[in-house]
C-alpha cells in the first residue's frame, strides 16, 4: 500500500498529483520537525509544515538560476528504502552554496494515508539554516492568513 | 547480504560480536557525520567516529542509574527498514533529560562489508548537544593515544 502513496508523494512533489497534500495526509497525522522536539499533531498543522518546507526547500526557493554557482544541486531524492508501512527517502540540495542532506521518514496506515511524517537534516549548519528559513516562511504564511 | 551485516551490527552494539567494528567496516568506508559536512574517508577514521559515538551515545555514557529520571530512555533502535544493500535504522535515547532521535543509514558492498555509514539527528538541540559531546570524546580519545 505504501508504494502507491510514495508514488503519489513524488507526483505531488512534481506538482502532478491533483488531490495534493489533502489527499495524502491522514486527519490524525503527526509531523516531527528536524528542528523542534514537540510533535505537531493533526492534518492541518502537518500540511502547514510540509507546505512551508516545500516553499523553503523546493526549487522555487532557489532564486535566480543565473545567480546559481556551478555546484548548485536542486532538491532531489537520492535513496529510497521501503518496507512494510514505512518509507525512508533520503534527499539533498544546496541553498546559497550550503549543502543540505536529509531524510523523510514516512509511515502510512492500511489505507495508504500518511499518519506520521518525520524529517532529519545534516550537517549542523544546514539544520541551523533550515531553522532560520522555516521560521521566516511560517511567519510569512501565517501573516498571509 | 546486508541482513546478516545488520544482525552483526546489532550483536556488536550489544558487545556480542567478536570481530567487532574491524570485521564490519570496509577499508574504504566513508563516514558522514550528523554535524560536519566533510565526508570522513577510510576504515580507521570511520572506526574512530563510531567508537566515539558508541562511547558518547551508549548506555555506559548514561551515568549513574540512580540519578536518571523516570523518563530516561536508554539508546535503542525503534524502526528498521532494509532493502537492497541499504539499511536505515532509526534510534532514540535521552541524555541529561534531553531527547535525541536519529538514523543510521548503512550501505554494504556485495561481501556485506559496510562501505558507507551516515548519521542524522533531530531535534536541533540534540545535534548541538552531540556536537559538544562528540568533540570532547574525540579529544579524549586522541589524548589517550
Amino acid at each position: 500500500m505504501i508504494e502507491k502513496t510514495i508514488q503519489n508523494w513524488h507526483d505531488h512533489m512534481r506538482g502532478n498529483y491533483e488531490p495534493g497534500l489533502d489527499g495524502l495526509i491522514h486527519d490524525d497525522c503527526v509531523f516531527y520537525s528536524p528542528v523542534v522536539f514537540t510533535p505537531q499533531k493533526g492534518k492541518e498543522i502537518t500540511m502547514m509544515y510540509l507546505n512551508a518546507a516545500g516553499a523553503t526547500l523546493g526549487n522555487a526557493a532557489d532564486g535566480d538560476p543565473k545567480e546559481r554557482d556551478e555546484n548548485h544541486i536542486p532538491f532531489r531524492y537520492i535513496k529510497e528504502v521501503v518496507a512494510g508501512n514505512t518509507a525512508m527517502l533520503e534527499f539533498e540540495r544546496t541553498s546559497g552554496g550550503k549543502y543540505m542532506n536529509g531524510i523523510d521518514i514516512i509511515t502510512c496506515d492500511d489505507e495508504g494515508k500518511i499518519i506520521e511524517f518525520k524529517v532529519m537534516i545534516r550537517p549542523l549548519q544546514a539544520v541551523n539554516l533550515l531553522h532560520k528559513q522555516m521560521g521566516a516562511m511560517l511567519e510569512k504564511m501565517s501573516d498571509g492568513k
